[in-house]
């Protein structure tokens, strides 16, 4: 009766699971998508070491004959969102949307006006506001995502992301996603992979998007953590308010730590682009037994999207550095480097 | 592009992958036990109003054409451990564990050998153990739980459910779970419903076997949580270490506030019996729009299992305790209250 990490009862389940539930909603099957998906794999990506790399982790993985064979149930692949599936450049997207909400939390408590990190947000000056530190923008996010029940914050960030666009695409945040990392969700699922996102952001604004933008649901999101508080309202029905108090911080090596916490296991494959925050996390995982994949993204593609970071001979910026000693790193101990300039056909679907 | 929790792309994906990851685990299909399970669902119930509200909303919420329709993607339902899907008399099983490690932290450390609640568990004195509070467990859990590596900790907790037994059954603890609720969690993952644990205990010791026992992936397992840093050993290996200090504590309405911390969502359904650490979920479960199915367990079956709790009119233990203030608010909000002496035709599989 004791669990071990090889029985096949969870495979069956969802597979029962997923059965069971199709007559209830229809027209989910889509079999020619999975075909496309095994026979034409990541077919935004140029062939290179990067691609091949990836097509062999899945193949060995998977191969029952391969002595590298990872049974279903532990086939666990976590993903960085912040340049490794989306833009960051020129700031996060989750602090503009906490940026955007500033004069909101200014008039409910017009105290912050005059202190920092509020004030230099207030002051328009974009360049000093794209200097302030990760640390100041916590600050600003437990400002300004604290106080309202959890629903209504689901609904403050879903009317957001219906409107706000970047500025130099002028598309939503939504769109800018990295088509070929997409394929390389998709890929590792139609191969039985769970994908997992793990951010330095909230999990609570990325859950809002994540199942329709990346096919990943609401609990295979984690990220940085406030507090919630159980109350209730004036008619007293049950609430959970925001606190700002920060519980879990995925910045360096919590991402790691934090993931552990949340689903217990060290993944198999991971993908990331920050110093910041994702390096801990790939040297942990390439660390493990077995085939195992680090992916780092390196932003060298001035023309399509962004050219940045140390490893790039370009200064850091406060967003997704990607240090000299993490490259040294990845090279050291063997993981993917994938360059966005060559590597990738193209960046985002509506090219 | 933006998120509604009403997408199908999840749907589509979940089966897409289950069945693109079936030729690699063969075996995996067993269209009889899905096909038995939607026709003599939850056999080990006697018919009456409990089993019927189970299956009322199972109906509603999987039925398209009913008001009280819940998509495929929000089927969500929470299960709390200890006396509810196992036996947690006269001691929590965890605790047991831990217990049993203390010997091994006292050689380690003599310095807590006259300190409590140290002193009160190496006397032996059971009567006195068993008074231990809530608290001072957590800190029996926190010093044997802690200063190996995550990986290590696995091993230990493996170790232990694989040979130790409950005192009156002479069996293993793992085999001491409730049969009626084993087919609740089948009969809600076949209709659809992802099902987690959330248990006042650590999430690492349960994930151990609930993939096995429950059916549950370790993902999908909340608990307390213990810190975990990152570290290098000796051979300069990237290590995840367990520290003594608490993260997350899933007692009173943490439980609940933890959930949203890990999941996001509200549940549709939640299963639970202790008023130390389910009440709030119970209620907040009830309280959200639509069908809500909030279910208490009633230990008043000493024969087949045990009898207590002020419900039941008999002391409250350290254990479980089912307050008679929880068993209003059951009344009054609607939620089921399941006799386990009425309403379970058998406890155990081996029955």
């Amino acid at each position: 009766m004791v669990s071990t990490s090889h029985s096949d009862g969870l495979s069956r389940r969802l597979v029962l699971g997923a059965l069971a539930a199709m007559p209830a909603v229809p027209g989910l099957l889509d079999a020619s998508a999975a075909q496309a998906q095994n026979t034409t794999p990541l077919a935004s990506w140029n062939d290179g070491s990067a691609k091949q790399a990836i097509l062999d982790f899945v193949r060995v993985t998977t191969d029952p004959s391969s002595k590298d064979f990872v049974p279903l149930e532990e086939r666990i692949a976590e993903f960085d969102q912040d340049g490794t599936l989306w833009v960051e450049h020129p700031v996060y997207t989750q602090v503009v949307f906490c940026l955007d909400h500033v004069p909101e939390l200014i008039k409910a408590r017009p105290e912050l006006k005059n202190r920092q990190p509020f004030k230099t947000v207030l002051s328009g000056d974009r360049e000093a506001i794209a200097k302030l530190s990760l640390r100041e923008f916590f600050e600003i996010v437990l400002g300004t995502q604290s106080g309202m029940d959890v629903e209504a914050f689901r609904e403050i960030s879903r009317k957001w992301l219906a409107e706000a666009k970047h500025p130099r695409w002028d598309r939503l945040y939504t769109e800018l996603v990295y088509q070929p990392m997409i394929e390389v969700l998709q890929y590792l699922r139609v191969n039985g992979y769970r994908t997992f996102i793990a951010t330095g952001g909230s999990a609570g604004f990325v859950r809002e998007y994540a199942e329709k933008v990346y096919g990943i649901v609401p609990e295979q999101v984690a990220g940085t953590e406030q507090a919630f508080k159980y109350g209730y309202d004036k008619d007293r029905r049950p609430v959970l308010i925001r606190e700002p108090k920060l519980v879990l911080d995925n910045l360096e090596a919590g991402k790691i730590e934090n993931f552990w916490l949340m689903y217990g296991r060290r993944p198999y494959a991971a993908f990331g682009n920050s110093s910041a925050d994702d390096q801990q996390m790939l040297e942990y995982v390439k660390a493990g037994g077995g085939a195992r994949l680090s992916v780092a993204v390196l932003h060298d593609d001035a023309k399509r999207e962004y050219a940045y970071g140390p490893a790039q001979g370009l200064p850091n910026t406060s967003v997704g550095p990607f240090s000299q000693e993490m490259y040294d790193m990845a090279r050291k101990q063997g993981w993917i480097v994938v360059s966005m300039k060559d590597d990738w056909k193209r960046i985002f679907a509506f090219e």
